[in-house]
């Protein structure tokens, strides 16, 4: 039996303060969390908090839950391009032409939308959720940000000559198809993983925050995998970093960040505070969880390992976590900052990879 | 120099965990925090994590930054009546109602929203919000959660003769009235205590969770304050209990915590996972603070509190907080729970106070 957070907390160290969040010269909030980074081989390239308790990798890997879609032939068989591959791997935000694209895709394979099983939710864009209001449009499974994971899961079942109803149940080939890949990726046994319901009504699966980051680096190497799943691989990680804006949408986290990485990286948020992230040219995976399920934590965390690993600056970091945080008249207040980066004053940066804070605060 | 959360952590013990989000059998996330349960005699009645660390009580605090406008006799001046002093203390939810109310107020006094000085935000609600979209209406001034605290600056300015502009500067007469108030009420030196900028522009003091507690407590009997302050804080306390739709708003924890509560208890949420709460009968005062700025920990922390003291049943605060995670499908994926509380099938409770959790997780 796999042990819960709180087990272990009773048990051994919490995990380590990864962001802190400054309002004036104190420290308002902070969050909590693991870091794991991994070489293609199953090395420990750095590592922060606990990497061996299972979390829900939640999002951060529909990347290799696309690996059926492309090795089964499903994606030759309907002419898929880097934009449906980059689909099948987003969390998007229910734009317009995410929206388009996905019917689109559906369209191809003489399917409606109402042959996906994801669920309806309005979409993470301000805009494009305010402009269904306008219209008197109800969010419909398109908008839902998982929407193009479920058309890939259809595309799979169809070419593979299954009943696509049901697509999302544990028992159905699609998701055994994409439970196998997950445990070879991740070198992980998922049949005896703590198991739950995602978000969008697929299995989740509970693994070592080492594993997910080992799962990444492999996606972007190919390292010791077959050749058809090196292909693979390396097709959707390039898919990813040719159009973070399908992956993601406009103004957010992993759009901005791949389009500043420049294919040296791909990143992936998940929900509950995780993100992952692949550096092809390296042979490494980064996977982070925040204990307390925050995104702007996990986004403030995944820059500074990004900065420390040398393929992002400290500049771009900055403008990525927009971390100023301002009042509603829009003067600043505050700072969401990596632990041991202060208030962006005087505080000395720490030795650490992303230190525990001891950064002083000048009392007002 | 006060420390700030970062250094105390490498000093001492970290904050217990007070909620945990569990997916199926597993423990997703955690949210750590401290509890103070203070007497208005100054007796610490329950504890739990570091109470004398300062916080920004933020929003949960506004029944005392209320204070002033009842005491200099403003409010009798203005004929203001529980309607206007809820909206004094209310982290309102911009529905049209709220808006409406805060406008009349304003014109009660011959002023215009263009005196506010709290800045513009969409509403809470997400239903006005979306009428707002629909109509091709900004939001203003009166929509801001804050504006009728402002308000109630105007009027405590109006009446004592100052020009109210500036009135949200830390050397404007009403907010040396307001922080006299809060270092009297909390038993705090405001004057030495860490100071920011609230999301509305008023200053911000960081206090000992403890201090919060206490103002609270002393708030809802007025042990220990002259007459005039004990009817100022009577008439804030009853006009929160009587009208919690107008401190908050549709199906807010706050708004349903009072309605459930039939004059028990007033609780009052702030940002970044604050949370207060008032049981007059008793002259107890609450006070939570949520390390990782969580409001949907604040809340479940603070019905495990209510359910302790006895002034909720365990059947009321489940229903409050809406503590069932569903997908995207409306299937029940997860629960939030007070740690210790588990996964609400077989985990035996704890003896302590909302203790730290040992639930055992029944790995899938």
């Amino acid at each position: 039996m796999a042990p819960s957070l709180a087990e272990r907390d009773s048990a051994s160290e919490p995990n380590p303060i990864l962001v802190e969040v400054w309002r004036g010269n104190v420290v308002e909030s902070v969050h909590r969390g693991a870091i794991s980074v991994m070489s293609d081989r199953g090395e420990s390239i750095a590592a922060m908090g606990d990497i061996a308790r299972p979390v829900f990798p939640r999002s951060a890997v529909k990347m290799i839950q696309a690996l059926p879609l492309i090795e089964s032939g499903a994606a030759d068989r309907f002419r898929l391009t880097d934009v449906q591959v980059a689909l099948a791997c987003a969390s998007h935000s229910g734009e317009r032409e995410h929206v388009r694209t996905v019917e689109s895709w559906l369209n191809m394979m003489a399917l409606t939308p109402g042959a996906l099983e994801c669920g309806a939710h309005a979409p993470f864009d301000r805009g494009a959720a305010d402009e269904l209001v306008r219209s008197g449009v109800a969010p419909s499974a398109l908008h839902n940000n998982c929407s193009g994971k479920h058309a890939g899961f259809l595309a799979t079942a169809m070419h593979a000559g299954d009943d696509p109803h049901g697509y999302v149940e544990a028992s159905h080939p699609v998701q055994r198809r994409v439970s196998l890949a997950l445990g070879e990726m991740m070198g992980a046994d998922v049949a005896l993983a703590p198991c739950g319901t995602d978000g969008c009504g697929i299995p989740a699966f509970a693994v070592p925050l080492q594993a997910i980051a080992l799962g990444m680096a492999k996606l972007g190497s190919g390292h010791g995998s077959a050749p058809v799943r090196a292909a693979a691989s390396r097709r959707i990680v390039t898919a990813m970093m040719a159009l973070p804006w399908l992956v993601s949408g406009t103004g957010r986290f992993d759009q901005r960040a791949m389009m500043l990485g420049g294919g040296r990286f791909a990143t992936k948020m998940g929900a509950e505070g995780v993100h992952a992230a692949i550096i092809p040219g390296r042979g490494l995976g980064i996977a982070i969880k925040i204990d307390d399920g925050a995104q702007r934590a996990a986004e403030v965390a995944m820059a500074a390992v990004l900065v420390k690993l040398g393929v992002l600056d400290g500049g771009e970091a900055e403008a990525l976590c927009r971390v100023r945080l301002r009042n509603s008249k829009g003067r600043e207040v505050g700072r969401i900052v990596a632990a041991g980066e202060g208030d962006g004053s005087s505080t000395p940066r720490r030795n650490g990879f992303v230190g525990v804070s001891r950064a002083s605060a000048e009392a007002g």
